[in-house]
């Protein structure tokens, strides 16, 4: 399920800060994956739909060079993902064998995938980056996946970096990492994170002119009439 | 599948030292289950099928008391297992939320399962330990699955304790903790393992006897042919 | 502020993992304290309330032998413990350095201390053990608490095992460790509790019959219904 | 107390580096807090009194948003802080929920705040350096502090990245990190870390001209004679 | 060199908790060997001159059972045991690969090595109690030593648990765990200690005969004054 | 010994990850040293023999300023550093104590050691860079090795990020980290590396044309045949 131009261009303009503390004023406080850290600094905010894979730990008798040509490998997981999804990879947080490297990222690129997000790392990071694919992950690594991981699925649950993501869920990443918004809550979410992010903005330009931050952040009633009458 | 008797018999004899060794000298050394400590001191060594399960981390609004009763849950697993099978729960090592307390082992003690292995941990350990059910484990937590757990789904290759197990692999499990066995390697591996254990008592006996251990663990042929003598 | 001995009363029949549950329900789910397990086994429940130490990391100018002559000594800070409290040490998880050995848990025990819970360690085991205080905690070191810790004061919110614990909270501590009921909830929380636990030794009684787990536990409406009639 | 100019200027000329061999020679081997890397490479050094604030772990009862109206909020603790401070805050180390965002630092900075310290993140990681605040932490989170962290007072005695800071102790901090100068000592230390400095300096031109280690780096008697010969 | 009966006398009544104390208050912190804990509960503390053995990580080439045959393998080592010794083992903390198993251990046993001490793991843990050699390390595991260790030489300085140890020095290991005392050190060690366990015994009856800590642990001028009276 | 020049010509364009799987191949799956970042990022790669340097944890009374002087301190180690070796210092991945400041890595520059390669982390970071010598590693902190360490030798056998690395062994080490290349497999390795190189490069290029993964990557035999013939 593809998402709405609409919703992309409404989250792109707020941050996973933002997002976040909207989540948990919703109850959900474990929405953030822990590790996924821009490849690249400065990379521009990517929103899109999870598309998910799956590692359990290597074993030797199926962690082998030979087993990505088989048809659950993670080649095949690529040549599945939409154009303009997020692949989410569950790494289980390994950090010595890394997920993809300079070829599939590559490929990758050339599906349209709008960024990969993973709790693990990818390998020959310098020819990663020369693929122009957005990457979130916990760094690099010289070795290949099979040094740690063994590949057995796409497009079932999956945990990263200590976060549940089922396929279809809403990921916004952004410099400070990813973001999951559950579907069932994307509707409810877009517009107070649209709101809160206007209203941190006008607190910000208060903070600017000297304001103290008692009664400003988070406002009270007379700091959120100031910011209505600001509106005018 | 269940597993034939005399091969249930046969591993009953095998320790699982001895089986990490002779699956090493096949390649495989990433077998043995990290965390998987029996629960009562002095369990009888266990053998049987994996019957695997999986959990995610927690989210809010997935991981509630209400999800108990979805078809999906731990109740609906537990009632899919067979009697002889060795329940493997992929706790992705969290230890501040039980996977199971003690109505959940019951039921799995009632329902004829062999063991249970995991990484994670069980709650209210009195209880557990009550209804006789064999656990290996990380220990007890009081909190429910749910503050810090999804469950996901049964019989699907999960991870636990750093080892990759498909449903229908061997489990052994003693003192030592819990040891996959490959499901296409188990009729390679017995035999061996058996004749291994054979020869390891020998050379305890020949140690107790005041043996020096250069060239007898492990025995050089001189050594060898003593044991081959020894079995008259 | 003691504790109502009928609240004491009730908590005592009411294990961790139930009070854990209860908690989730209202929206709790971080209140069992990582790392506090009991140093004898089988120790009996234990209620209180709780009385707060606070330590920082050594640094050599201060954690000295020195130091525990000091006003703001752990010592002074046992005379200060009332009789029933269960004292919750904030070590910050520090494994090698114990907090109190045996003169000062002796101590403790003549004052009345109910328990000692702590994500630290104690030193001396033994003799500890020969004290006869109940400890929960996370095992045994030998170096004295200024190898590792720095004391700086009692009876402030702390962090223990990964929860916030405020003085007079009310601590319950079983076999699966200390679960943290704050103070202001305890009033709602008690007869929830109780009930709680009645309707799962039913459930357990329906399981030792032969029940499988769906409708059962958590229980649907039939189930209710006969757990009600079962009251008879 | 603030501190004496000629103070700031002297150990401005002092890296950290040189500062902890210093103290480790007076007995201090544990003075450099942790995990306190620079948000942006190249800040310059900053030197100025500590000014503590203090977390717990979150309690859902606690940590809401609803909390950051209290008065002893962050919001507050920021408003106390005198010009020329060092913040240094204690967050237990975790690594999942950010202590300030912009709006925070933006409020520190028009404050005066020299810089901010912590062993913990900040969030919204664009908007911080976008403030100017110097600041040295662990990297960046999305998630607000009540994700994770309850606050609880300042101007305590806290642990930060595994290091005990008083309030009023002096904080250096360059790209090597944060050092604490207990306050007590800062009168001894001055005048030998200067010193010190100035002898590594001579030190490193003598290895340029291609001079070997023993007996230059520490100077025997004869490098000594040297070096203040060549102060001449 | 072995070590003078006296001294093994004299350290065999003093605990690894005071001895930590004594070291620290000659400057030393770091004595105290991580993860060393009694395989079995209850044995009798053991003094002994430490004979070191080092591990490296495991490399495939080199960590094989075919390494086991070799002259500088663990099987050498063993063998160079002298009587009385306490076998000290750098395992780097790994433990998911057991150092040694029963017939290694059995073989230790009869050439009279008085413990084993280890910040690894054994393996085959039913097999090793039965031996009757005394082990303190973090527990057990099936692996062999090659599944993630590689063998490379004895009597080196080591690294245990995060504690320097070097041939000869004097390891006294006990229910709180290894504690060593630089060879150096010895003699200018052991007679305090003994003083000064005899001072916490007396102090430990002025408590059980319901003195308050303060001035009485440590003992102010006063109390060191009656128990020197108590002497008589 | 010295490393061939066509030998490091050859590796100099090998990636570390193609040398990682080339390895893998071979049965070696842990050859990469965890925690070996460049210090400055863009770094070329570097091939060179392996000179160890081995550290045990600080004990203070062997841990001070004056070991500096000693015979065998690290100052020593670099006296003995042949030109274009590659310097592999097992810090057993410490990074509160760093092994070398700019002093140290200013005299290995002057003695032509190629790079710096360590597990733990070096000290006054900026003057390290300033040196321009090449250090792979965890990154800075500020206080000396003897906080947290003690050097204890020289060209012994170490472990480095996990990893078993013997003098003489081969290190290549780019922007991925540092590899192993066991001597004893040297020559075998080479060619196939390079050849990998080479297939790899190609099949970027097919990916760059549009082709999917399943069949080229790894290649069918069809693929192999294109790729044969492109060489043409």
């Amino acid at each position: 399920m593809t998402l709405d131009q609409k919703i992309i261009d409404a989250l792109s303009g707020v941050s996973t800060a933002t997002l976040t503390t909207v989540l948990l004023k919703k109850g959900l406080r474990n929405v953030w994956m822990r590790g996924t850290r821009p490849l690249r600094a400065g990379q521009p905010r990517v929103v899109g739909r999870a598309f998910t894979l799956r590692f359990v730990p290597a074993r030797e008798d199926l962690a082998t060079p030979a087993s990505w040509s088989s048809p659950t490998s993670t080649r095949a997981a690529i040549e599945a993902m939409p154009a303009g999804c997020v692949a989410v990879v569950d790494a289980m947080g390994v950090t010595d064998a890394g997920i993809f490297g300079d070829i599939l990222c590559a490929r990758m690129r050339k599906r349209g995938v709008a960024a990969l997000v993973s709790d693990g790392v990818v390998r020959d990071g310098a020819g990663v980056l020369g693929t122009g694919l957005p990457v979130w992950c916990q760094g690099v690594a010289a070795p290949p996946s099979v040094a740690g991981l063994t590949f057995v699925n796409w497009q079932e649950p999956v945990g990263c970096g200590g976060v549940a993501v089922f396929p279809d869920d809403v990921i916004v990443v952004d410099d400070d990492g990813a973001v999951v918004i559950p579907a069932a809550l994307l509707d409810e979410i877009v517009p107070i994170a649209v709101e809160q992010e206007r209203q941190e903005a006008w607190i910000m330009q208060e903070v600017d002119n000297g304001a103290a931050l008692p009664g400003l952040y988070p406002p009270n009633e007379e700091a959120k009439a100031r910011h209505e009458a600001s509106k005018g």
